[in-house]
C-alpha cells in the first residue's frame, strides 16, 4: 500500500462529501445516516422501486444490505442496482444472515451475478456462504468455527483473494481480524473493540462507510476499503478508550458515532494497523 | 418463588446467549436489538413471510410486537409463529395498541387464539382489550383507569392470573406497579421509573427481553418473566439514578440500555422488589 | 406576534400533551417518537391503510413524511389524511426529497393538493419544488443556491407568504435561517446549530413537532409553528453548548433529545430569535 493512502482515501471522502444511497434494514438504518454524516458523506434511503432510479441517478453510489429483506426491497434493490451499474456507480453488498437462510443466501447470490458489485462485506460466514462453501451462520453473528484467527489468517486470506478474483469485487470480512483482499493483494487489520459485538449495526455501519470511500476513490477501491475498515475498528477502539463507569453498550454506540465524527486522515493513518497478508 | 430464582434466570441469559428471533415495529427496533445484545442475548430481525421459517428455525424463540404491523408482516408473524409451535420455541406476543384500533385488536386476538403463546407483555389497556373486556386505550399508553395502583391491586392480579389461565400464557401486565401472573400465582413488583414513560421502546425492549429469559429458562416460564419484568424496571432506576444537570430522555435511553449491560443476577436478586400478592 | 405568544404555545403542548399519529420514514422514526415524548406529546406510528382510520380517529393530528414512502405508506398517508380532514385535525407535510426524484416530487403534491395540509415543513429546495418553481435538490439536502441568506431574505419570505397564501397552509422553511409564513406574515428566525446538519433527523424532528404543537394550538397556527421552529433550533443551540471533548453527531444527537425535554415556554419566550420580515 502506497504511504498515506488510507489518510488520502479519508480526505477524500470528507472533501467530496458523497450522496450514498441506501437500501440497508430498519433495525440500523439510523446509526448507518449518522454513521455517514460523521466522515463527511451524506446518506439517503429509499427502497421503493419506483423511487431507486431517480435517487440512484443522484447519487454516487450505493448500498445493498439483506438485514431485513422483504419482497418489494429486494425488488427495489435490482433495480437501484441495474441504475447504478448503468452509471458506472460503486455497489457494496452487506450480505446479512447469508447461510442463516435460503432467501437471504440466494438474494444476496442473485444480486452479486446479476449486478457490478464493487465490495463485498460481511463476516466470515456470510462470505462463504455467499462464495457457496459449506457455512453454519449462527443467525446475524458469524459461526464460531468461521471466526479469523491467527492460525487461520492465511488460508483465510487466501479465500478472500480467490473469492475477489472470481467476483471481480473487493472482499471485506471483518471480525476480530479483519481481512480485505482483492485479486491480488490481500490485507490483515487488526484494529477493533469486543465491545463492537455487543451493539447492533457496526457491520452495517461499515458497509455504508465502504461505499462512501468507495465512491470518493474510484480509482482506489482496495485502499478505500482498507481506510474504511481500519477507520471503523479505529473508531471502536477509540469508544472503547472513553468507557468509564456505568457506560454500557448504549454509550459505546454514541461514543462510536462521535469517534467517527471526530476521526481524521492522519488519525487514520497513525492508528491503522495493516498488515500485507498475501 | 424460589430463592435465587431471578438471578438463576438472569445468569442462564448470559451463559446460554439465547438467539432470539424479533418481529417488531420499526420505531423501536434498534432498541430492542440493542437491549437483547444487553443482556447477553442475541438478536436477529425478520419479518418477510418467505424468511421467516428459516430464521425461527435456527433461533429459540420469537417475539411479536403489533406496533407498526401491516399485511405483510402480519403475515410473517403467522408463519414465524407456526414454525415455533412447531419446534417448542416460546412466543411473547407484545398486542401494541389493542384497543386502539380493531385491526390491532383482532390481530393480536388472532396470533393468541391461533398459536401457542407463553407470555403476554402490555398494559393493562392493552390486555383488557386482548382479553376481550371493556377497554378505552390511550393510543399506546394505558388508559389512566386502567393504571394498577394499590387501590385496586388484588383485582387486577386476579384478573392477571384468570387471563393466564385462560390463555396458558405468563402475563405480564407492566405500568406504574407491574404483575405477572400465571393460572396459580400472581407477583407484583414495584421496580421502575416514571421516566420509562418518557422514551419510546421501554415496553417493546422488555418484550423482546422477556423472549430472552423465556429460551433460556423453559422449566421456569413464571419466574423467568417475573426477572426480566423486575430486570427491566431496574434499569430504569438505575438509569434514573444517573440522571444529573442538562440529561433528558435523550440520556435516559442510553443509560437504559448501559444500565441492562451491567445487570447481573446479583444485582437482580439484591434489587428486585417482587411480593406475590395471589 | 403578541407577547408570550410562542410560550404559550409550548405550555398548551406540555398541558395539554396531544396525540400524535404519524407516518413517517424509518430512518429517523425513533428520534421523532422520543421528540415528541420529550416535548409532552404522545407518538403513534401507524401506516397500514387498514389500520390508519382508527388511529387518526383517536388522535389530534397527523404527520405524513415521505422520506422513505412506499406504495403502501402512501396509500395509508392518503386514507390517513382524508380521515383528518374529516375531523378537523391538522395535518403537517413534510416533503423530505421533493425534487430529488419524480415520485416524491408527485406524491407531495398531491398530498398538498387533495388533503387540507396544515403545515408545509421542509428546506427551501424541497418546498421550491412542491411549488412547481425550479429546484435542484440535492438529495435530501438543500442546494446550495436555495439557501436562505440575509441578502435573499426579504425574497424568500415574499415567496413563503405567496406559497403560504395559494395553498392555505402554515409554511415552514428550515435552514440556517429558518421562515415561517402564513398569507399575511413572515417570520425570520434565527436559532439553530450548523451541528444540527450533522445529525439525521433534525427536520423529520421538528416537523412532528409542528404537528404536536398545531394540535395544541389550533386558533393560532403561525404562532405554533413558530415556536416549534424556534424551540427547535434553541434545543441545538443548547445541545452544542453542551459539546465538548470527544463528542461528536451522536452525542449531540442525545442532546437535542434532552435539550427538548428540558425546554419551556420561559425559555423558549427568552431564547427566540424572531424578527417579521413581511
Amino acid at each position: 500500500m502506497e504511504p498515506f493512502a488510507l489518510k488520502r482515501a479519508l480526505d477524500n471522502v470528507r472533501s467530496g462529501a458523497p450522496l450514498v444511497h441506501n437500501i440497508t434494514n430498519y433495525v440500523t438504518v439510523n446509526d448507518c445516516a449518522n454513521a455517514l454524516l460523521a466522515i463527511g458523506a451524506s446518506p439517503i434511503m429509499s427502497d421503493e422501486p419506483n423511487d431507486v432510479v431517480d435517487i440512484q441517478t443522484i447519487c454516487g453510489g450505493l448500498t445493498l444490505n439483506i438485514g431485513t429483506l422483504n419482497t418489494r426491497s429486494v425488488e427495489g434493490m435490482f433495480v437501484a442496482g441495474a441504475r447504478a451499474s448503468e452509471l458506472g456507480h460503486p455497489i457494496v453488498l452487506d450480505p446479512v444472515g447469508a447461510g442463516a437462510s435460503a432467501l437471504r443466501t440466494r438474494t444476496a447470490g442473485d444480486l452479486l451475478d446479476k449486478l457490478d458489485v464493487s465490495v463485498i462485506r460481511g463476516n466470515m460466514s456470510e462470505v462463504k456462504a455467499l462464495a457457496g462453501g459449506a457455512s453454519s451462520t449462527r443467525g446475524v453473528d458469524v459461526c464460531p468455527d468461521d471466526a479469523v484467527i491467527d492460525d487461520n489468517l492465511a488460508a483465510s486470506a487466501a479465500f478472500a483473494r480467490a473469492f475477489a478474483a472470481q467476483t471481480g469485487a473487493v472482499v471485506a470480512i471483518t471480525g476480530a481480524i479483519d481481512i480485505v483482499a482483492d485479486g491480488e493483494h490481500a490485507y490483515a487489520i487488526r484494529n477493533g473493540s469486543a465491545l463492537m459485538g455487543r451493539i447492533t449495526g457496526a457491520g452495517c455501519m461499515l458497509s455504508c462507510l465502504c461505499t462512501a470511500y468507495a465512491v470518493a476513490n474510484p480509482a482506489a477501491l482496495l485502499d478505500a476499503t482498507v481506510a474504511a475498515v481500519a477507520g471503523m475498528g479505529l473508531a471502536g477502539q477509540i469508544a472503547q478508550g472513553r468507557m468509564s463507569g456505568y457506560d454500557g453498550n448504549g454509550s459505546f454506540r454514541t461514543y462510536v458515532l462521535d469517534a467517527l465524527y471526530h476521526l481524521d486522515g492522519d488519525a487514520l493513518e497513525a492508528g491503522a494497523k495493516v498488515e500485507q497478508v498475501a
